[in-house]
C-alpha cells in the first residue's frame, strides 16, 4: 500500500527491520542523531505528506532519551503533513508509575500519554501494558497486543509434560490463567505475606507443584529479584524443574547474574526490548514479536482498527 | 512569605542554594533519583497544597533527562494541589530548534513549550532565550530576564579603556547594542560571507577596532568555533586585546581547548549552566545570576508579574 510508511527511531532497529520485512515495505529514511551538546537532531529524508506513518520506538533504557526522540519525531511528522501518526511502542516505559501509591507522587504513565497526544500522536499500538488501565490514559485509539500466545506456543512446541503455570504474585494471575488455558495446564500462585511489620516475608506456594515442570510468567522482569526467589522456592517445594518467561526483558543489573545463578532452567523473553550485549546469556531465549506487530500494522492500516481482533 | 516554596531538580543545585539564600527561604525537600532501569523517581517530601511553587531547572546537558525530570516534577506538584507551578529555567534547551530551516524538521522549542504546559506549568521565568520569538510559543505568562546588565557591570568594574563591543554575527547586533549602551562604547560586527558556493567563508570586521579592547558578546557559546575564530580575526585586524562573554556556557567539546588556545584573554559567562569540572579553565570567569533570579521570584510572587520591570 503506497500510503503506508514505517519509520524507526533508535530503540529497536533490529525489530524494525524484521517488521518491515514482514510487511514487505522498506523502512522510511530518517536520521536520528545528536548535536554536540546532546540535543536530538532528526531529519526525515523522504516526503510523508498525506501518508499514514507508523513509528517504532520502545521507551526502554535510556528511557528519557527514547521518549524525547519519539516526541520530536511526532512533531516533525505533524509539521510535514503526515495524514496519521501511529506510534508502535512494544515496551511502554514508566508503566509502573501508573497510580499514586504515596502522597505527592507523579503518575508518569499518564503524563507520557498526554505528552504523546500533545506532540500529535493519533494512535498507539502497544504490547502487554503493565496495567491495562493505562489504555484509559489515552484519548486516541490504542491497540493492546498480547505476548502470551507467542510465549505459550514456544513452550507447546517444546513438548514439556506435566506442567503448571505459576504467577509470581496475585497481580499476575489473569496472565497466568491465559497461558494455562492455551497450554491446558493448571495454575499456581506465589503468595507473599509479611506476618508482622518488620518481619521477613514468607513465600507460600498455592497449587500442587510436586514433581511438576513449573513455568513462571510475568509481564516485566527488571532486576529479577522476585522471579529468581520464586523459582528457587518452587524447586525447594518439590517442583521438578522451573522455566520462566516474560514479555519485556528490562533486565537491569544484576538481573542476568541472578538468573544465571538461579534454579531457572531457561528464561524466555520477547524482543520488545532488545537484549544489550551485556544482557545476553545461554539461559535467555529471545522470541520475536515482529510477526505479531507486523500483522497489527497491516490490519490497523486496512481496517483502521484491530480492536475487535486483539481485545 | 509562607505561601512561597522553592524546589530544585538536578541541573543546577549550587545556583538553587544561592537563590534560596537570596530569597531567605530554605529549599523545599524533594528527592530526585532513578530506579534501576533509569526511570526517574521523584518524591516531594513536604506538603505543597495551596502553595505557589517555584521549580528551578535548566534544560542543559543531559537535556532529555533534565526535561523529563521537570515534566514529572510538574505532574507531581499538580497532583499534590500546588496553587501555582512556576518554572525557573535559566537555560532553555532546544532553543536553537526554533523554526523549520529545512523541510520536515521539527520545531522542538515549541514542542518543549507545549510539553511544559501540558504537564501543568503556570508560568515560566527564563533568561536570554536564543530567539525572543520563543516567548510566543507559550500560552502561559513568561518572564524574560536579561544577562547583559550582569555581564556589562563586570566589564565596567574592570575599568577597561577604549573598548568596542563586537557581535560575532548579524543576529546578535541588538544584544551588542544593549551592552554598548551600558558601557558607552561603539559597536562592531563580524560579517561572514561566502563569495560563491563551495568557496571558503571570508570574515570581515565592520567597525573601527584598530588599537581597541574588543568585547565579543553572544547568547550561547557551544563548541566555541565561531567565537574563537572571531577573536583571532579581531587581533589580526589590529585589536589590542579581546574579551568574550555570553550568558549560557554550553561549552561542548572541544570548546574549552579552543578557548584556551585562542586569542581570547578572558571568557565571562553566567551560571545559568553550571561549569562541569572538565569545562573549567583559568580563562573562564563565572558570574552568578542568583540575585537576578532571586529578585525575579520575589517580584513575580509579590506582583504576579514582572513583565513591566524586565521587558
Ligand atoms: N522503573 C521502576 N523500577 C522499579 N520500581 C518502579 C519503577 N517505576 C515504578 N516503580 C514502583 O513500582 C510500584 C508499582 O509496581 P506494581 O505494584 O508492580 O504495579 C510502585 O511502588 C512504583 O513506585
Ligand atoms: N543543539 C544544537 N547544536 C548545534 N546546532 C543546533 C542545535 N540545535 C539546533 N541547531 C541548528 O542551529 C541552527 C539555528 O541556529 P541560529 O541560526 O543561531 O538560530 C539551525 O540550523 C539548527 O539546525
Amino acid at each position: 500500500d503506497p500510503s503506508l510508511k514505517v519509520f524507526t527511531l533508535n530503540s529497536n532497529r533490529k525489530l524494525a527491520d524484521e517488521i518491515a520485512e514482514h510487511i514487505g515495505t522498506p523502512l522510511g529514511e530518517c536520521t536520528v542523531k545528536q548535536f554536540s551538546d546532546g540535543e536530538i537532531q532528526i531529519n526525515i529524508e523522504e516526503s510523508v505528506r498525506g501518508h499514514d506513518v507508523y513509528v517504532l520506538q520502545s521507551t526502554s533504557s535510556p528511557v528519557n532519551q527514547h521518549i524525547m526522540e519519539l516526541l520530536i519525531m511526532i512533531d516533525a511528522l505533524k509539521r510535514a503533513s503526515a495524514r496519521s501518526i501511529n506510534i508502535v511502542m512494544p515496551y511502554y516505559g514508566y508503566a509502573r508509575q501508573d497510580r499514586k501509591a504515596r502522597s505527592r507522587e507523579p503518575i508518569t504513565s499518564k503524563l507520557v500519554a498526554d505528552l504523546l497526544e500533545t506532540a500529535g500522536a493519533n494512535r498507539v499500538i502497544t504490547l502487554d501494558l503493565h496495567a491495562p488501565q493505562i489504555q484509559g490514559f489515552f484519548n486516541v485509539p490504542i491497540d493492546h497486543l498480547q505476548g502470551v500466545p507467542i510465549l505459550s506456543d514456544y513452550f507447546k512446541e517444546k513438548g514439556l509434560e506435566d506442567i503448571i503455570i505459576v504467577s509470581p504474585d496475585h497481580g499476575g494471575v489473569t496472565r497466568a490463567r491465559k497461558m494455562a488455558d492455551r497450554l491446558k495446564a493448571p495454575i499456581g500462585i506465589i503468595d507473599k505475606r509479611r506476618p508482622r511489620p518488620n518481619v521477613a516475608e514468607v513465600m507460600n506456594v498455592v497449587g500442587n507443584i510436586e514433581g511438576k515442570t513449573a513455568i513462571l510468567i510475568d509481564d516485566i522482569i527488571d532486576t529479577a529479584g522476585t522471579i529468581t526467589l520464586a523459582a528457587n522456592e518452587l524447586i525447594e517445594k518439590g517442583a521438578k524443574e522451573v522455566y520462566a518467561c516474560c514479555t519485556h526483558p528490562v533486565l537491569s543489573h544484576p538481573a542476568v547474574e541472578r538468573i544465571n545463578n538461579s534454579q531457572i532452567k531457561e528464561l524466555v523473553v520477547t524482543n520488545s526490548i532488545p537484549l544489550a550485549e551485556d544482557k545476553q546469556s545461554e539461559k535467555v531465549k529471545e522470541l520475536s514479536v515482529a510477526p505479531l506487530i507486523g500483522e497489527a500494522i497491516i490490519r490497523v492500516h486496512e481496517l483502521q482498527s484491530v480492536s475487535i481482533l486483539f481485545d
